[in-house]
Formats: structure tokens, C-alpha cells, sequence
């Protein structure tokens, strides 16, 4: 089957032919029809230094993704039927640690990304334990392809208190995009997103953002503070991973608000603890992944019900092969979320 | 000025003139400009049996209100002006007692209500403790004559999780209504909402319910489970009082659902504990009034905002003096909210 | 192997001998050391009608058990070893439902719960679900075989405030007496509990109650006022299921108490939802079972570190063979837990 | 009366005679009997930064006290009477900001402390508002003098999950010290405490710790993770205010932990937000003074049940005349809390 696999330990990503692969006991085999390409996608192609000591060529890469099912493993039971549309978390985890016993599988210490420590998603046909898979119902693929993305934004968003309150999402990437367009869904009465990205911006725009601030031309935390009232956010998210973002993060935040960390910054960041955080009475949250499964089951009802819509911050689609032109889209920033038709019919 | 009071104790009220009240030293005195007439003030009317063991004749009914300063007590300061749009909380508590110093005045033991304990709003003038005054700010006073009902909805239905969740109102009165407007704006994914009255159950599907069901034709909890997946529902707003409707709400939550209880059984109901709360491993809230204040300000946000609108459920508006067509249109059951215009411009 | 046995539809167990069970792919293989009677044995022995209802004989009773690991399915893992003492939640549960995925497997609709749904603990040797299993470390199989019933306590008692909280435990059966010294290590300033039975009350003081009320003799509601400043209960733990209890536990609760429900009432009860819940603004929670597994990692801690000793509450310990002894003392009365000694060393 | 005063603005403080202050209309005059002795008094008296930036003298200095009611204004009305012992919190707080209105006045933006922005507790005699006092019932006033000190630990612990926890309490200061006790009294099942001052450790060890440890000789963080099977602490508490100790903070926590930050770096701090934040999905809260009034209601339960002793970390006593003496046995390093005899007979 093609698949775009990182061949070994330099730049670039290959597209060519791999085994198709076995289908365990407890696993479901998943014709993929669309994948989503994400920033992960970018550094392992670009081989940077975080791709250089996680990464072990030859590896298939994507992690998002959505498709049919083709075979169940003996163990699985009847909770799937062949032909079910289906996405899954790409997150596998050990399922017995206090973590995972908890429903916070999302901390795993032992969890392997698909994509990036096994075979991923940008491929034909790929097997995913059972319990990682999700049934799309009524979702197309190609929303379900960006499930994992738009999950960071749900968990991300819906760990805070969101009706009747101001968000500021700091950083519109895709994920913050989907931010935008998840605190505009659960009941945010003001949403202002910020960017350097006029395109991307005008994305957040899209989907639902109010205000729309550009950082390089205007002040982030006066802004905020003139459209809060005076009071500041009620809930930031920071999706930017920038050290000055970071910093507005906190700043913008109005007192006893609550700050949402979700993009990650490349150094250590300084931050005055005293007047940011503690003279405010600030909560924290420190965000990875996606809560499993209380994220997806709040995606499967706001996609099903059409109360969220990514549609908007989909830019691109590409076929398999051009995963160049995926990637080249991504860098040149006028971009939002970059998907891969790949067995769709 | 005049007032609608409960002159003598017996049935009825009456149209007359009383005097002015003064401005305490903590006090703001408002002008009224509408007031919002209750299911209790049809109790008072009514002189029914919680009437004429609560109410000391005579007294100058109403406790929803919405008008303008007109003068400021001494130790008011700066926090309100003169012509200041304003509404207030009818509730005034003692704000010493443990519940008042932790945020829960809407418990205080030592409560004083408006037009029940202690003159009230269906008049011209009304001295408020500064405590219990809010700024409408863009709120338009007809609005704000409300929001006291509004409260009781927001705090029924806020106290509860409502992202991504159905949520079902039992009972379509005016508070009822409302709660269908509050669960939509804050991002439930399927409002249900019940009523036997098909006048009401049309207000809740203008106020934004997208199922509607009528109890005296379709078995409620049945056809709650069909919207639900076989789930039932997240969260369940008990609306009505109604012993049947309150057991329904149980067996309608689905497995670790919520359940608001704001409607008041007139008598004690038989239950079936086992079966219908603890096996399902529910979670029951007795609502009382409004979270003081944080659902008043809740309200502003999505009032000021425009994401919730009450008006589709309000029907009627009648001048001071014809307090009884205004009794008679609730009585007659097909009213939503009902609105007295006093000393509006 | 020896076990005891509900043998046909009709009251009584009979120790007789059965095969030994075949280890699974994912299932430990447990040598029973130590098992612990619950009221759900009694009511199997005495065939009552929820017995006859859910009972397909013949089955192996018991669900309370500890002993160690004797043979690993070929699916386990390294997570348990040969010679570990463990122990195991009773309720196997489908772990693919939407709440078992989310951290609720308490109220799984397909639980199957072992001595009562399938083979049981009161034998030699007992094959559970690796997912099921829990280490035991220092703490002994005696406490180990009745961590099922500590949970429940632990469940009902930790998913409440407790810390500096007044806590009243109504009704003192084993899994009461456990609830008092659960908030007695979590930091309950006062705890109060209530038997009719004095050999129960008694157990509950050992256990920490620093007040015993005797309902027979006592006004419970006017007791517990009197003991909280007029306040109330903070926390009421309703462990009788008695009908009076329940009614008693809402008008014990203090204005914007906790009420936690883990007693079951064998019919419908009767109560003033208006006065004793809504107008108190209360907070009522069904408990089931345990929280899978966060109840089990909370009893790990406090039993390891000693924080929380059960054994005050443990009154007697019979070999296998003499299970109607140990029916015998639980019907007495003048019992608190109840263990069988059937395969430690 | 005599006082301890702030005389001009230059080191030192002064002990001299000012007048008796006036019982306003809402207030409550008291008679101090003991007053607590805290790190912003010395930064006061040694006139560091902060402190010129913000006292303007002459003012008489003090924040923590306890003492009996002599006097109450016209307008107080019968919450208090005449030779009760009372203590306050010393942050009066404007009571009608967005804040104060929903129990946050901890972070009033309008808040005037005692000591410092007005006339404070180090003297004889002081006029509170009334909604600031608090009754001691059967409290000391030696206790009562430093509730002020020891509700910040409260809130710094009681807002973090405590029952079956471990808890690292990093800095050993009084405050620390009383976390420590706090976190014992709450249910942790481990509380280790760090401090590079042995006498501080030994103090806080007298409080209840298990496990002490000194970050000059020791690997803090290696040593958290041996003492919890390598899952780090459930929460930590950052009393010290310390770089190294916020870093290492973040790091000693487990992956989900809640980290509670009371102690003020003097300057901005740089931090591995991705490492030691994001990626183990913490929950970061800023503590600022005491909730109004949960907060002192839960030490008032703790303190008169006497399940929370905070004498042991008292260590000096001294009249008012001898301030200089307290501030030098502060100095040395070698005190815990430190105590001030005023009126008390």
C-alpha cells in the first residue's frame, strides 16, 4: 500500500509502497480515507532537533485521521461493524497505570503516538486498538480526519468555564482557530483572537472570533482590557507556544481568571510569577492531548449537532502523493488546516 | 403614588395611593419604570394557603422590577448615579450569617423578600439596600423588570454542565422559557422542553427548544431516551412542581446526569430512590432564588450581549391599573412572562 | 476446590466442592485468602425477591476477597506477578460504553458483578479481568478481602467536602461504621452517626464518631442542630436505607448541605422535596459502587499509610466451612464486618 | 494609647503614644489583646523597596490581630456584643466590585490593608468594619492574633484535593509550618516539608511533617519521587517565594498535580513552561490572602475542634514596647511565628 513514510535520519518525508499491516487481536483495521496534516508532520519532515531525538526511521508518519473499518481483531466483539466510519485518539496508552485507571490517560507515561514512535495514518489501511477508535456517526471524514486537532481545542477550551464569559485565544493556528470556534459554540459571549498571520486571523474571523487583535501593530493586554470593561479575560488560551504570548497570557487575564497553556514554547520562558499569577489569584492549566474520552464525546456531540462547524479553518486538500505541497501550503502560512485525501471514494 | 397592594386578607388586590418611601442612608431610592408580575403575586392575589400564613396585610406587592435612581442614601458613594438604569435582587438578606459571608445569601435563613415581607415594586417609587441593586447598563428596563425570573432559570440551569450536553426542561412556564433560551446560548446540543399547555410549548420552541413534548399525549421519559441514543438526558431542569413531572425527571436523566429542582411541590412526593437516583448515580440540586451575584452578573453578560433573549416569552404588557387583566391572562394559561409598564417614558 | 454455593432457587448455601477456574488471556488467577460477607450474601442465602430476580443458580457466591496471584493470562503483561497479594473490583464491567470510557464505569449498564451475576469469591481460586485487579503492598488480605465494602464508604464519604466539615452517618452496618472513619482520617471536625442498634453504635464510636444518636430514643434532626451551632450537617452519609433515616438525613443537612445517598430503601419514600431539599438549596448524590478506580487509589493511600484502619469494625472471622455461623452472627445483629478465612497461610 | 508606628520614611519603627481611634457607624472598636508579628512588618521596618513605594507615614503599623469588642457603631446592629473576643481580617475591601459581589474580595482591586495603607494592630485599641470581624468563640487570642497568618495557609491547602494526598510544602516559614498542620489535619496521608533552615524543618516537623528535607544537602525533586514510588506529590505548596523552590515546585509535582503558589518571588522567574507545566497537565493556582469569608469559617472549624494546633510553630512572645527584639528573633533565622502581648490581662 503508499504511504509517506520518514525513510531515514534527514529532511524530507518519501512517499512509496509499505506492507499492509496484520490485524491484532484487539484491534481494529481502519481503511484510511482522509488524514490531517499537523505541525508534528512539519518538524519530523524538517528533521529538527526535537524530531532527531524522538523519531526512529523508517517510520509511517500522521497521526490524524479518519476511515472505514475493514477488519475486526477475534477479541473486539460487536462493539464495531465493518463498513462503520471511524476516527481514533492516536494516543495509545498502557491502560493500567493510576493515570490511565483514572480517565487521565492523557498523562500516560507509557504512550506511543502513532505517526511518530509506530506506523501512523498517512497510508491506506492501518490498525488501531479498539478502545482508541471512535465512531463517527453522521461526521464526514474529513471532519473526522481533524478529530484529534480539533480535540486539542475542545480540551483546550472546555476545561475552563466558557457560557457568559470573554475568551481571548492567543495564537490562531489551526487549533486555535478551532478554539475560537468551541468557545463561541459552548456559550463564550465575547471571543477576541489574536495573530501575527492577517490570514490566519482572518480564519479566527471565520470562525466566530469578535475582536480580531494583531499583536506587531497593536497592544494585546490594553485591548483586551478595553473590550473586558476594564476587567481583563475571563479565560485565556494560549495556543502560540511564544514567550511574549505567554507572558500577555497571564497579563490579559482578568483577576481569579483562568489560563489555558496549550501551545508549547521551544525555551524556558520568563514570567514575574508575583504580579501575573499570584497577585491575581490565577488558575493554571497545563493542557496535552485530549482527555479520554470525555474530550471526544464532547466533540462527537458538538460535530453531530452541527453546534461546531471546522469547516471554515480547512484550507487545503491534497491527494497522498503531494504531501510536498501539504507541507509547502503549511510554511507558507496562509494556511489553515491541511488535509490528505487518501482512500476516500 | 400608586401601588397595587394586598389591602386586607382575603382574595384580590387593590389599586391605590400610598406614600412615598424614603431613602435610608444605605438605600437607593428608583423609580420604577416595569415590573414583572410572578406566579407569587397570583399566590397573594389568590390568598392561598402559603399566602395567608407568609403575608401581612397590608403591603405593596411585586418584587421584579426595573427603573431609574432617582436619589442616593448617604453611604451609597459613588457606585451608583443618578438616572442610572437599574434592576435589583427582591431577595434583601441579613449579610453576616455564615451563608451570606461565603456567596450563598441566596440561603440566608434571615431574608426579607420584596412585595412579600416588605413593600414591594408594583408602584412608583422603591427604596433598595445598595447591596441589591444592579446596573442594566444596555439593557432596556422592560428586560430588566424580569430578571429576578430570568435569575431563578440562569441559576437552574447554569449550575449544571451545559457544553455539548441535552438538557430537558420540565415545565414551560416563563421561567421555564427562559431556561430553554439559557441552555441554548450556553452550548447545549438538544434542548427538550415539556409542557401539557400547547400555548407554552410553542413559547419554548421560540425561545429555541428543538424537541417539544406534550405529557398528556407521548410518554415523556420514553421519548426522551429516543432523542438521547438510549442515553437520556445530561441535565434535566425540573420546572413545574408537578409530582409527576419531578419523578419523570429522574428516570428521564440519563446514568450520572444532573438534576435541577426548581419547581415547588405543593405537597411531599413518593419516589422511588433506589431505582430512579441512587442506582443511577444522579446528581440532585434543590434551586432557591439567584446565586448572589454571581448569576446576576451571568445575566448581564448574556443579557448585554444579546446571546440570550427573553423577549419571545413575554406576551403581555398592561399599565399599572389593570393589575387583574394581567392576572386573568396567566390565569387563562396562555401567557408566557407578564410585564406591568409604570413608569416607563 | 471447596466453595460455598447457591445450589438451587431456595434459601441456603451449601460448601460443596466445584472445578477450579481456567485463567483467560487477560484474566489474573487468584488463590483466595481471604473473603468478607455482604448483605447481598444474606440476601442470596435468605432468596428474597430481588435474589430470586437476578440469581441463576447454581453459582458460586461472594464478591469480597484478597489473596495472591497464582497464574497470569498470556494478555497480562508484567503489571502483576506470581505471589502478589492483590485484591479486585467485583463489578466487571464492558469498558467500551460512554461510561466506562469516561471514568464512570460505576454505572456501566453491562456490569456483571462475580457472585451474583457469575462465579464468586467464596472458593479457593477465582480468575478476574487483569483490569480488575488491584495490588495490595502492605496492606494484609484481611483488610484486603473487604476493600469492596471500605469503597463504598470511601466513595460515598470522599466525593463530599470534608475537611473541617461536620459529617453525620446515618445508619452504622459495616460500610456506616467504615463512612465514620473515613471522615474521621479526611478531616471531618465532628462526625455524628446513628444506629437503633447499640452493639453498631458502639462500633462507630471505636471506629471515631465523636457523637452517637440512637434514633429510638432520640430526636436525630434536633440532636444534630443542637450539635452544629443550629447549622445542620455540613455532609449527610445515608447508609440505612431506611426510610425514616432518608427523610431525617435531608433535615439534618445544614442550607446548602451535601446529602450522599448510598443506602438502598427496599420501597418508594415519601418526601417534602420543597421544604427539606429545595429551600435548602442541597446537593444530593446517588452512590453506586465504586469510582473505577479512583475510590480505589484514594483507599490504597489511606490504608497503606495507615491513616485509616478498618478493623475496629471487623468482629468476626470464620474458616470457609462454617458460613452459616457467619450468616448467623450478621443476623444477630451484634455484628460488624464479617470475614471468611479460607486460603491464608 | 501606645502604638507601634511607621514615624518617617526611613528604617526602623517607633514606639510612641497616638490617639484612640473613632468607632465609625459600621464599625466594631477592639481592645487588641495579641497581635501577630509578619514578614511585611519587616519589610516595613527595614524599609525596603516595596515598602517605599507603598506606606506613607505616619502609620501605625500591624496586620494580624485578636483582642475584645469595646465599642459598637450605631449601625452594627446585634451581630457582636460588648467583650467579645474577636479577631478580623485585615483586608477591607470595598464589597461592591464584580469581586466582592461573588466571594472574591481576596482580590478586590479597591482593597485598603490594615498596617500598611491605613492604621494597623500594633496598639491598643482599633476600629473595624464590622463585615471584617470575626468571632473567636473559643479560640485564644494568642491564636486568634494570628489567624490572619494562618488563613493564608488554609487557603493555599483547603483549595487543593487534600484527603489521601501527598503534599510537598516547599519553604518552612511560619505560614509553611502551618501549611504543614493544615495539610495533616485535612487527611494528607504524607506531608514532606523543605526548608534550608534547620531550626524552620525542625518546627515543621513539630507540625505534623513525615518527611523533612533540605534542599542545601539534598536533591528535592529525586527525593519527592522516591517518597511516592515515583509519581511525585499529589500537590505542592510554594511558600518560599524562591526561584530555585518555584522550579523545582513544578517539578516535584506529579503528571495531573496541583501546584498552590503563596510565596512572592522578589523577582521574575524562568521557567520550563513546556517540560514542567504543559506537558504534565498541571493545575497552577495563585494564592493571594484568605477567601472572604470560606476561608476563615473553615479555620474557625479547625481551630475549635482542635484538629489544627498552630502553637507549636509559635515560638517568641514579646510586649509591644519590646518590637525590636521580635523583629531582631525574626531576623536570626531561628523563630517561627513570633507574637506581640498587648492588652490581654
Amino acid at each position: 500500500m503508499r504511504a509517506i513514510i520518514k525513510a531515514s535520519a534527514e529532511p524530507g518525508l518519501t512517499v512509496t509502497d509499505v506492507p499492509e499491516p496484520e490485524c491484532g487481536a484487539n484491534d481494529v483495521l481502519i481503511r484510511v480515507h482522509h488524514a490531517g496534516v499537523c505541525g508534528t508532520d512539519v518538524h519530523i519532515a524538517e528533521w529538527d532537533e526535537w524530531a532527531q531525538g524522538r523519531i526512529r526511521p523508517p517510520v509511517v508518519v500522521g497521526h490524524e485521521f479518519a476511515g472505514e473499518v475493514v477488519e475486526l481483531g477475534a477479541g473486539v466483539g460487536d462493539q464495531f461493524h465493518i463498513g462503520q466510519l471511524v476516527t481514533a485518539e492516536g494516543h495509545i496508552v498502557c491502560g493500567h497505570c493510576r493515570r490511565c485507571r483514572t480517565g487521565n490517560g492523557h498523562i500516560c507515561t507509557n504512550t506511543s503516538i502513532i505517526g511518530v514512535d509506530r506506523d501512523g495514518a498517512f497510508t491506506e489501511y492501518l490498525a488501531m486498538p479498539a478502545s482508541n477508535v471512535m465512531p463517527l456517526g453522521n461526521i464526514p471524514t474529513t471532519v473526522g480526519s481533524i478529530m484529534d486537532a480539533i480535540g486539542n481545542a475542545f480540551h483546550t477550551v472546555l476545561t475552563a468555564d466558557i457560557p457568559g464569559n470573554t475568551v481571548l485565544v492567543a495564537g490562531c493556528g489551526p487549533i486555535g482557530c478551532f478554539a475560537v470556534g468551541v468557545a463561541r459554540a459552548a456559550g463564550a459571549t465575547k471571543v477576541i483572537a489574536t495573530d501575527i498571520n492577517p490570514f490566519r486571523l482572518d480564519l479566527a474571523g471565520k470562525m466566530g472570533a469578535d475582536v480580531l487583535i494583531d499583536p506587531s501593530s497593536e497592544d494585546v493586554v490594553k485591548r483586551v482590557f478595553d473590550e473586558t470593561d476594564g476587567e481583563g479575560a475571563d479565560v485565556v488560551c494560549e495556543m502560540s507556544g511564544h514567550p511574549t504570548a505567554l507572558a500577555q497570557s497571564f497579563q490579559a487575564a482578568r483577576l481569579g481568571g483562568q489560563v489555558q497553556l496549550l501551545g508549547i514554547p521551544k525555551e524556558p520562558v520568563t514570567i514575574n510569577f508575583s504580579t501575573d499569577i499570584i497577585f491575581k489569584g490565577l488558575t493554571v492549566y497545563g493542557v496535552i492531548g485530549r482527555r479520554m474520552y470525555d474530550t471526544w464525546l464532547q466533540m462527537q456531540t458538538f460535530l453531530s449537532s452541527g453546534l461546531f462547524d471546522p469547516m471554515p479553518a480547512v484550507t487545503h486538500t491534497f491527494p497522498l502523493e503531494d504531501i510536498d505541497k501539504a507541507l509547502e501550503a503549511i510554511h507558507s502560512g496562509n494556511a489553515g488546516k491541511v488535509i490528505l485525501e487518501i482512500g476516500s471514494k
